[in-house]
């Protein structure tokens, strides 16, 4: 094992195995390797690059592998470099993560050029968030100027990984649905494209047809803040057709809100609410983390349910205990 | 100044004068006063009754205090007892509250039968939301079975609202945006039933195309999780046009709700949600209420907007310091 020092300045030469050591340390929780992972934020976040975060998100089914694998080769193609993540919760039960199974991107396994990273085996998607994050810095830091933060469509997952990147993709199974009936709540509001994937064959017709209604459904939005519209477009990731316009697309997003400065702005809201989040995290946990406290209010959550006691005189009860407990 | 046992046994008496002034104790903040009033609310919490509790929001000029005349006043014809309760903020600071204005609405103020109560004047969104949920409950023990909780149009004191009462309703102006332009962000996903007001004089027609417009978009929508699918319809309140329609929706909801046990649940899972609202709130607040930790936090969010620091590490520091301080 290299010392820090060295590791660090293997990530910032832009060596994979260094890279991969290093977002290890990020993801062990043992004190003596927090401490060590700040070591390694810190001189990551003052060499920091140029980067564009691209959140990537859908059902199971929907093909996101194949269009990562079919989207990353086109952009290390062009001389990007790309890092592939994922935020999945779920992946320590499921053993299903998307990144779990890299056989599934040849083509990016092999690729110099790549850096494939599967969702960090923790079962809090708290944990999963921090630790993607701060992937996210390791990887810009190593030279890796287009990173793809790859989601499975379920709540809060895609709201947390929207939250760190500065665009978000929605990736859509022609004729999952009739119009917006296949869309889940919020969704619209999150996404800043809606893709659907498998135009091809026996699928490229329902393929065109979704794209038509999506399209229609979807200019009865207002643009977001920064002026964007969500824009609907298809593709085959299979085929490799249609990739190319979406990166088009994805390019001219980013010119317009850097032109615009929406840019850096989103990026410093991201932060200053990264801080509020963690602080507010941290001061739940340390709640919840104190035995008498998690016992006492599994009974008065029943009984604030059954009506036997008022949602402010239980929670009064818990912060009495708590107060006492931490002086 | 009656003892705290007589004030409660004129809440329970229905007395309007008991219930303001208890009402008052509620939202005192003073240490004596929570006392009693937690002796208050637990009394009432046993003296509960059956009640619906409806939430109404819109713009400011949409007409919210004449729908709500002309709505309250129908249902206490019907017999109904009506409190007209309001979630506003801002109300200190304007002195625009819709409810301080009480020559808004001349006929409820007489109505034996309606109780009138102004937001409470106190700055912060979270202390108006915990207010006004006593308040609810104080009313339903004094005997009134339909409470309207009015709102202003904006963000998250819509949020708020939304999360104390069974049936959300949503004002809208006839022609104040295309289609669903005029729509704010969410509002779609929060509102049981969009109502068109000023469906009279010059307005009539727009408030027809709007009603058009509006159904034909909403269709797309998915049904809520009750299976519930949000109603549109338009109302003249100047007139007392439509506004019997409106309840006779609302009966409907409540009725189709209660036999599919999703109302109790919803109000089940409302109490939970208070519970870890208020457990969060007060831990933020407390964190917060310290000096060098709000010293702190200016100078180290500053920091990591200008991404001198990360967050991860700003935060870290300011719980270093909160565990010294509250230890």
């Amino acid at each position: 094992m290299p010392s820090i020092d060295a590791l660090i300045s293997g990530v910032f030469k832009g060596e994979k195995s260094a890279l991969g050591r290093a977002i290890t340390i990020i993801e062990s929780t043992t004190h003596e390797n927090r401490e060590k992972a700040n070591h390694i934020l810190e001189a990551c976040l003052a060499h920091k690059k140029n980067s564009i975060r691209i959140g990537i998100t859908g059902v199971p089914g929907v093909g996101k592998s194949t269009f990562i694998e079919a989207f990353g080769s086109m952009l290390t193609a062009k001389g990007k470099k790309v890092a592939v993540l994922a935020v999945d919760p779920s992946s320590t039960l499921s053993k299903g993560s998307i990144l779990g199974d890299k056989t599934r991107m040849v083509e990016l396994t092999k690729d110099p050029n790549a850096f494939i990273r599967p969702s960090p085996s923790n079962a809090s998607l708290g944990g999963v968030t921090r630790q993607t994050r701060e992937t996210i810095m390791l990887c810009e830091a190593a030279g890796f100027d287009t990173i793809l933060v790859e989601t499975v469509g379920v709540g809060q997952s895609e709201i947390a990984v929207q939250a760190m990147v500065d665009f978000f993709l929605v990736l859509k199974l022609p004729g999952a649905g009739d119009d917006l009936q296949g869309i889940k709540r919020g969704i619209i509001e999150m996404a800043d494209a809606l893709v659907i994937n498998k135009a091809d064959g026996a699928t490229k017709k329902a393929a065109q047809i979704a794209e038509t209604d999506f399209k229609r459904a979807l200019h009865l939005y207002p643009p977001k803040e920064n002026g964007w519209v969500t824009q609907v477009m298809s593709c085959s990731a299979l085929n490799h057709e249609g990739i190319g316009a979406i990166w088009k697309m994805i390019q001219e997003y980013i010119k317009k809100s850097q032109d615009n400065r929406t840019f850096e702005l989103k990026r410093k809201k991201q932060r200053e609410n990264w801080l509020s989040e963690i602080i507010e995290s941290e001061l739940k946990r340390d709640f919840y983390a104190n035995k008498s406290i998690r016992e006492e209010f599994k009974k008065l959550s029943a009984m604030v349910a059954q009506n036997k006691i008022s949602s402010f005189a239980a929670a009064k009860k818990l912060l009495q205990i708590h107060h006492k407990e931490s002086s």
